[in-house]
């Protein structure tokens, strides 16, 4: 028998069962609300103090208070993780600007904001996506154009995500004047033909991924060629290899995008180094 | 004594204070949703069928099953209205994907529709702004591609809204190269200098406003000039008379955009006689 799943909900472990919000929840009418997800492996979060100095700022820029501070964060997502006994799987944190009569513009007065915790228990390791390579097909993007902000307002994405689900492929990558953003839920990632890493540079066009990060610092320790530019789709089309990253897929191959063989069709050398390296460097924490 | 407020949630009429949605929502979590308003005047529903026909396409164009027919929805609307005891204000409407785990695609299987209403009393004829007219500012249009989806992904409108708020406005004209797109919850007009009615035609950029079209049959009924072309910002600086329209605000007049005087600082003749005629035409229903 395994113990009855817990949310984290303003204050208090609750049953799952019981976690609700009102529904004048300003993220349950406007999407005014940021969230954040971070990995657990072997129990311990994955890069969190990154996640959390995100989550910081996410919500400094839309003006929602952060409610606590990253050591009270981390206080309870490591009961919230140790309550449901989750080992492997991710803990997901979502704040929004709390409840009040709806009217577009922020509630006067000192509203509280409504924090929601929950984990997810699965496997990120063993994933067989990781040893055969993801196909993934391209999609408009049709997000805001503050990108940088993790917010809820996540619609573009689901119906990304569902073209891809309907095309049976693992992601989709949205393209905007001919070049990749970013996937629906992860950073894209190519081996160029020169056999240089690219990725697209940092600005409100994507958000600044914390598993691209730390990619790209073990990429330069181990003396990859890196650079930062826009990816042409055509160039995708023809790369070595392509990856994408993200807190819960960690660094998963690319072996086919919009039909079209990446490489030899399997995860390419760099690709595998790359994830290697970047679950060695999770688990070493 | 008044009654207590009374929400419509999933079949159920209940207490304000128990209308709760899981956390799990997709509402909530992903913006996955759609939403109409609806004003009430002496008691009735205003241009009801129109906003209910917008529902329906929105809701088709995220893939989401209308849960009622139109005259299903005119029936739990009339009831709530009515169990609220409001004759002015406005009835609002959620639709969203349901209650699922946390997952960017659709959920799979026949996963029920989230249906939420309130009612709102509130002031809408007698607004003393409609006598003043409003100050608004322009802002920069930070939305998603697809505006002719009335989804809850509303941060950018928030923002928008709050960027008015802070400055002591009304309303906020979201511009996108140079022209103005619409209000944050809003249509904008103008009346040039060759006293035309202009305002942007239809496309997946704006909002297909309800409150618009009526406008618009009506100023052709009056043979009054139109124009649906873009309005760019200098021009409805220089305009003769400005205004906006929406559900709740019917035909609001601009007097002021970013400090510059439009006309002479009062509601010109043409929007008075637009707000009139819009307001005798939906008491007449």
């Amino acid at each position: 028998m395994t113990a009855p799943r817990i949310v984290y909900l303003n204050g208090e472990f609750v049953p799952f069962e019981q976690a609700r919000v009102p529904i004048m929840d300003r993220g349950f009418l406007f999407a005014d609300g940021i969230y954040e997800v971070s990995a657990i492996l072997d129990g311990k979060l994955v890069d969190n103090a990154a996640h959390l100095a995100r989550l910081d700022r996410s919500l400094g820029e839309i003006g929602i208070r952060n409610p606590h501070d990253a050591a009270g964060w981390e206080r309870l997502q490591t009961e919230l993780v140790a309550r449901n006994g989750v080992t492997e799987g991710l803990v997901y944190m979502q704040v929004t600007r709390g409840v009040a009569e709806r009217d577009f513009a922020f509630p006067k007065g000192d509203v509280a904001p409504t924090v929601m915790m929950f984990t997810q228990a699965k496997s990120v390791l063993a994933n067989p996506l990781a040893e055969t390579g993801a196909r993934i097909i391209t999609v408009e993007d049709l997000r805001w154009k503050r990108r940088d902000i993790k917010s809820v307002a996540l619609l573009a994405q689901v119906l990304a995500k569902q073209q891809a689900a309907e095309a049976g492929v693992a992601e989709a990558w949205m393209v905007e004047d001919g070049a990749v953003t970013e996937g629906s839920s992860s950073t894209a990632f190519i081996v160029s033909r020169e056999r240089v890493l690219v990725t697209r540079p940092l600005s409100t066009a994507l958000l600044p991924g914390i598993t691209r990060a730390a990619v790209l610092r073990l990429a330069q320790e181990a003396d990859l060629r890196i650079e930062e530019r826009l990816i042409p789709v055509a160039e995708a089309y023809e790369a070595q290899e392509a990856f994408y990253t993200s807190a819960s897929a960690f660094v998963m191959p690319v072996v086919e995008i919009d039909n079209r063989t990446i490489g030899e069709g399997r995860p390419g050398p760099i690709t595998r180094r790359m994830r290697a390296l970047y679950i060695e460097a999770a688990r070493q924490g």
